[in-house]
């Protein structure tokens, strides 16, 4: 077990080193003449999908690659996932988000007249609502998008990961599963689907971003136990089925 | 034929919400000192060609993973789809696409000022031409436009699942095809391709849009059937062909 | 013959209708607030090696997917392609590419206000040196930049599809050593490394591309001699090699 | 041994060729009308995984694509790698390197008005930290940052090819890596996690660039070195692990 959490916990500080990482030191950068030379949205979507597509790649054949508590719930509810292991696996998520959280710090704390805004949305890529809200969206909506959100990455995992799927192709699906999520809902919550990326960075992001932490916990774990619950009936090959595209 | 039913209609939905939502949430934004964080066209076309590559890897074991009527009658053209369940398959597909226009919708209106203009194109992520038109093309133009892409998404996705193919990337291959599509075209017609996805979100666009709908059933259905029929003539393999690249 | 034939015909067709079509109708379209929708050089060659993922994978099994004057005769003198098949191959592809450029200029034509300025740079897709470089770029350095291209192109194909290179995977790495070459010289000459792509739209752009189309004959021709007969000698397996990474 | 030689300098060549040649040429382009064509650090992140992807594909099974000093280094220390190779592959990757900063200057060169300010922060694309990072990072952030991505590299590149791992999927994880660290790291380092890569481009952009080239050896070997090592120890399979996701 020592390897399968130390595996999840340096996949889980991937993520947040690289996805959080692009979001605070590439999405906005500006030229001399006002050149645009950062990533935006888009680039930062990507980062986060790569993450995870090289993770699984990476630690996926030591620990499963789950790297978020809500993948690892959401794939016990869909059985395919032990309960005794569930907290183990979400204390190395976390403590390896924490720790990426600290390294980045480090790092962007090394541009002169750095500093973290905590009244403003997205400071140091936290997530959140409202006030928070990248563009201002309500909590209604942010919760009901990490809820959707989450629960399609639960389908795309399990469905990816099925024994009908095609074999060695679950890490290019799952990370760019995870791109296509931050493409659609950065503007709303800065897209967590993730408890512990979340959790991460609102540590350093300050009073704010932790006070909405709550959301970024309930909706990722509502939205995995639904869709794990849901491809659990799914996949269940008790029908007819058709081959594979 | 239940959970191919179910599968359909939630990759279809996963299409909508994933690509059109992409579109009305995160295409256009601007920071507080003008700088463009949106994802523009391009965010939009990965967008749209991801939520099919991870679709078919989610769902395709189980249904084929059409989530699009276009596809799913030029594949009966092409011979590989029994044509009492393209009727069927048809439904759970808008069926999908308009609840995708639904939560989309939820999720959309929680910022404040929402609104969509039907009298503008591309509103609320609609296809349409001439005025409708995102940069004014011809409703000829469209036309023609929509029924090249289609026929060319129908030759990708015959080619990609055909027998001599490799194994297991046809929905990297089909995935990208979308997303390729929607770099070419989106500024012609908004790009559909596929009359669930525009219909799912005309509901919701409003009168321009929908009066506007009967192009986007009858070109990518022409398109799909031409494709369709070309490969079913191509792939026979009743010559000399080379090996696999 | 007549199916590897047209697998090359609607291949290159696909070739040119996607990647020059996106770059005419896609790349540069700016919203009413001056928002840049459009997807610039970077998906004017996510675009272009698209075309050949996808068109590798749909016909790739049919005719080896060259889709490409410079690629066949490099594959030649790699000594993987038959003298006897070559000339039919250049006259389907070319022929493939004038209809693409043909089709495009309908669509494109469709637009209001729609003209082709050949005496500018990139009219029309169209590739140039000097005065019809995009960024200016001398015919030395726009020859030495076609010729280097066009050899890695080919090295990767050829070692692509080695016989020790993992399986089914030659279409990616092709498909994105086209987007790669094209991120890196579109200011240059407006990425050619095929001369048919570059005949398909000279034809519409006007006197300028047309009399600047030799470079883009002779260079990609010389560049592909290069790449092929290279790994020609290094694909050899007469000595110790190491095992697939 | 002359072949696995042969396949390092020209897999570094083409590195250097593609991801410095990206962001000299190509990431910064504007249009008449100032729209903003150029691929930006996006353009550049994916180009230098492109050229890793591409060119594993290509070479890996010749030399096993390390293309990379602290890449040969880091998996001698992970035990993958016999030490009497090193220094040869080192010598293969440093020639291949500075040919292809050489051919770039041709090239770049061959547009009026070119000219390398080498008092400037990333002067034909190399790398630098303090006055010289793209965006004024101190340096320890700076060796920080080329510590920690190079190690994860590493992680990346052993977990990718381990024996438990997928096959054929190492190339696009550890090319797709490469690009995520650049995502990130761009306006730290310019990113290097490459020695080669650095001296390539430093030879061509002058006094500033080569005073700080001993950081662009020491932290890209310092975090291959532990990143081998701990993978060293993490794929041992002495443990229960779980099955591929």
């Amino acid at each position: 077990m020592t390897k399968r959490l130390a595996a999840e916990l340096l996949g889980t500080f991937w993520l947040v080193l690289g996805g959080c990482g692009s979001a605070v030191l590439a999405a906005h950068v500006v030229g001399a003449d006002g050149y645009q030379f950062g990533i935006g949205y888009m680039g930062v979507a990507l980062a986060f999908g790569l993450t995870v597509l090289t993770g699984v790649y990476a630690f996926g054949h030591i620990s499963g690659g789950h790297f978020n508590p809500a993948v690892t719930v959401g794939l016990w509810a869909g059985d395919r996932f032990p309960l005794k292991d569930v907290v183990p696996y979400i204390v190395a998520q976390v403590v390896g988000a924490i720790a990426a959280g600290w390294i980045l710090f480090q790092i962007a704390s090394g541009q002169a007249g750095f500093a973290i805004d905590s009244s403003s949305a997205g400071a140091f890529a936290s997530n959140g609502y409202g006030a928070l809200s990248p563009q201002g969206y309500s909590v209604a909506a942010a919760f009901l998008c990490e809820v959707v959100m989450t629960a399609f990455f639960l389908l795309v995992i399990m469905g990816a990961t099925h024994g009908r799927a095609p074999v060695g192709f679950a890490g290019i699906a799952i990370g760019l599963a995870l791109t296509l999520i931050h493409l659609i809902s950065i503007p709303v919550t800065n897209t967590s689907v993730n408890p512990a990326r979340s959790t991460g960075v609102a540590l350093f992001a300050g009073a704010g971003a932790i006070s909405q932490l709550w959301l970024f916990w309930v909706a990722p774990f509502l939205g995995g136990l639904l869709g794990g619950i849901a491809y659990r009936w799914l996949g269940r090959e008790d029908e007819d089925v058709v081959g594979n595209p």
